[in-house]
């Protein structure tokens, strides 16, 4: 497996250069493009990386599976799916345009943006302060790291420059789809998408999918089996943004990707797999990290269908 | 005249029942509905009344043709039209789907909320306060009334949820297209949407625009004629939200309304028509107001096509 | 009059470099692209020309003019709105994207293709035959000139190429709008957008709509006056594209152009225009002949508002 | 697993009242609606069936399926993926609206109506008929059933009726996405999805699939095991009209509907699944099919993730 995992990150970057970093978070720009870091926890628990798995990075839209499970665990799946829906969009991930058009009035699902904030309005908690402990509690479980914390300048930019995001907020609160104040709820979402992570403790999120909501490490139940299975399969349709068609067919597995360079990846019953290099495609996927994960799919036969 | 103007409110009234007050700003649908009023100022400044003309309601998007007029003013024309375009949508007023797919990204045209917004961020003043200011003397100036102000619960009530506004604002500012403080252009916007007047004040500003600039009662020159003729032809293709075109055909002369139930029609070289009657059809114009000037405009053969 | 309209002819020409002839019918793009002609038919029904009056050109759009009188005149106003709607729509000429989004599902004006093909299919004629002949006879009594006919080549090009108008024919089939067959409806319209017509023509078509139907030649009523308004307000407000709002703002009459190089313009009570140059803007309207338009608007002050 | 089906047939039973017959293609809207059959291909090539299951039906959408394949395998990937993309839509399986706005301009997968008809003018074959008699011939040896044939009722009916495929076909014309005649493709396209079967055939259809290509009957490989899996991925993300995603949610298999009333599944490396009852939800998807196969996903655990 390390040189498997070896070959992986050889592989993948010489993907690298035709990618870029995020510009729309001035923050994220500042990253040296020329990482590449892959971390895969196992049945037993174990880790095994290579290349840059001490990296640091923001998990952005990853977070958007772990607030997912938090709201379903918090309000139920009928109530969710009263604000949110269940399908792919076809459009880019910030898009606005279906809010409008869409019959009913709601977010296809709750991996594009506006769908992720709509979800964060659901997150159980007495004040804004009470909600994201609750979020980053529930998330260093997952994660099985205590130390987590979120990326106080990464935050700062985002909410700054997060104009699109407070549009999608207002157009849904128009709508009857947001609840709580909008800037409330925004601030929960640009500070949940600033959380720092490594490959390592993303590879741990995944296995604790990969083993249907069981941490590997410590044999606990942390997620329902029910929710965790849910969570997979929006993953598969629409957890590599507007590039989830491509890469289903490319790689086969679930996985979810962040702006900041992440893709987190599970292998049922197998495995959980962290990968960062923050060169993006045009579709907001990490190019090098999408290219990495090909490779060890191809080489282990890794896709579901 | 006064007999053509007390035939057109008993026309009007007729049809008043089909409609309804707006139930989006609160404020508004307290109203009492049964009202229709009009005033006409003629080439000699005289106004002539007839029906609830004394009764006051809120410009709405009336005010967008004086925000209009004072940005070219104080930015010049092409500045302007490099934020907002010259085109009718299509689309209902709050639309925000063209901003998301129109090339280049800027509102279509500047009667619709998006473009008036856009507009708003435009008016000069150093402060806040300084451009409300200035909005609201270049207001009084053009309809011959030094007493008129602003709506403060009509004001509150759309502050409080304007959220759809607020919507395209964000947007707008996420594509370069608003400038300054999201919050205080809102502000500048709901207060001058939120100005109080009767109809003999916006026929007088209809007067105004009818006599290419040139106040009928004081002589003065109040806006370049190359504006004047610039909004009167807005006026025309988007004036009255999605149902411009039909307007034209059936009335055939400029005309913007609002939903508080004011139109204000020009009949160039000739008179300014102001119309009051809150019940709204189902686009947003006032239904008892658009067939007082259906009628006005079939018997006095005003249409200038 | 004879001194302006070669000043305008001069004006327009300096603009034609940056345009270009219609490629997407490649009979159009053969067309010499330096050629301006102007012609306008006063009251007493003499016309004057200058430049390339009397080049010959293919009508295309401008035909929607004629076709939607006639089948108002065939089918009534009522019946004729129920199958298309008044309004622009800010959208391009041949885009289908409204027809299934909008609500009620019909063409937004019948000045766009999809909107001049549904009007096609309301012309009254026992076979295809007789309606393209009964079109026929009406068009030539419009331009005073019995010896118009279309050009077959164009014509073969059009229906060779028209694949976009079939789209939009046989989803408006689907949507129940379009009455008969859609060969059929689509060869009516594939030939009368091939007419063939010189500057002097649609000057006379504009001059019969300038004095509310009626001809300045014979002083017959050949439109009724309701129809002639009618339609020189769809000229207002979506005669040119989607580049109608900016015409209406610079030139300020109604106005109808077509890709093949025509502008049909009426100064209303005062006179018809005719233009022909064939190269187009982006938008598809003759940039030489707007260019002319607006050097006759500003000098004649013809603006209607 | 025979009780496991008869339970299931009566359980998918109790939801038939919900839904109704394709109303669209009048020849579909006679069938019995009461009908409920499963056949089950297991991995020795046994078929277990209960309920309607000799009950006959046009496959419709579920041919898809086998033309994309027959398309990679005569064209490559590469060239077929230059004609339709990769990913889900959002929209209806009919929509038009992202051949005109998606960029690049080309169906989003080959699974909706737009992507199936470019689909089909990729199939080789010298004249139409000898491409039917190719696709005709796969698709007979994918069911392991050389008696397969197309209803001449319904095949008449959906080309007699078929006005919004063409509108489809036509733009993709337009676009250069559509090789061939336009009419022809249609023919093609209309006669595969009237193909015959019963749920015995396509749930051999969906036991290659499952096996990666090979016939569990004579163990002879049918389809390469890379496309196999591609057509699995687009199943698993489009398969089931705008209602994949709540599929994925509730079931977890890869499936293809069609408005014939069919569901074909797959369960990767274990069985095939065909379903057949034609009252349809209103997205087109068999409403007691889609029950049969929550319940025996559940009851098996049949979920991929």
């Amino acid at each position: 497996m390390q040189d498997l995992l070896d070959r992986a990150v050889s592989y993948g970057k010489a993907f690298i250069h035709e990618g870029r970093t995020a510009s729309y978070i001035p923050e994220l720009s500042k990253v040296d493009p020329n990482q590449l870091g892959i971390s895969v926890v196992m049945a037993d628990g174990r880790t095994i990386s290579s290349g840059d798995y001490s990296s640091c990075f923001t998990v952005q839209s990853i977070s958007k599976v772990v607030a997912f499970m938090l709201a379903i665990i918090d309000r139920g799946e009928e109530y969710v799916f009263s604000k949110v829906g269940m399908e792919a969009t076809g459009d880019a991930f910030n898009s606005i345009v279906k809010l409008e058009t869409a019959k009913p009035s709601k977010p296809l699902n709750p991996m594009i943006n506006a769908g992720a904030i709509a979800i964060d309005s659901l997150i159980s908690g007495k004040d804004p302060e009470e909600k994201f402990q609750r979020l980053l509690g529930f998330f260093r479980r997952l994660c099985s790291n205590d130390t987590l914390w979120y990326n106080e300048l990464v935050y700062a930019s985002e909410k700054e420059t997060g104009y699109r995001n407070r549009a999608l907020a207002h157009f849904m609160k128009d709508i009857s789809i947001l609840e709580g104040e909008v800037e409330e709820v925004l601030d929960l979402y640009f500070r949940q998408c600033s959380i720092q992570v490594d490959s390592r403790d993303i590879a741990m999120l995944g296995a604790v999918l990969a083993f249907d909501g069981l941490s590997p490490v410590t044999g606990e139940v942390l997620v329902p089996k029910k929710i965790a299975r849910m969570v997979k399969t929006f993953m598969v349709t629409c957890g590599m943004y507007d590039g989830s068609g491509e890469f289903a067919i490319r790689v086969g597995i679930p996985a979810k990707s962040g702006v900041g360079g992440g893709i987190m990846a599970v292998v049922p019953g197998n495995m959980g797999i962290g990968v960062f290099s923050p060169a993006l495609d045009s579709r907001g996927n990490s190019i090098g990290g999408v290219k990495a994960l090909e490779f060890l799919s191809e080489k282990m036969e890794l896709s579901i269908y």
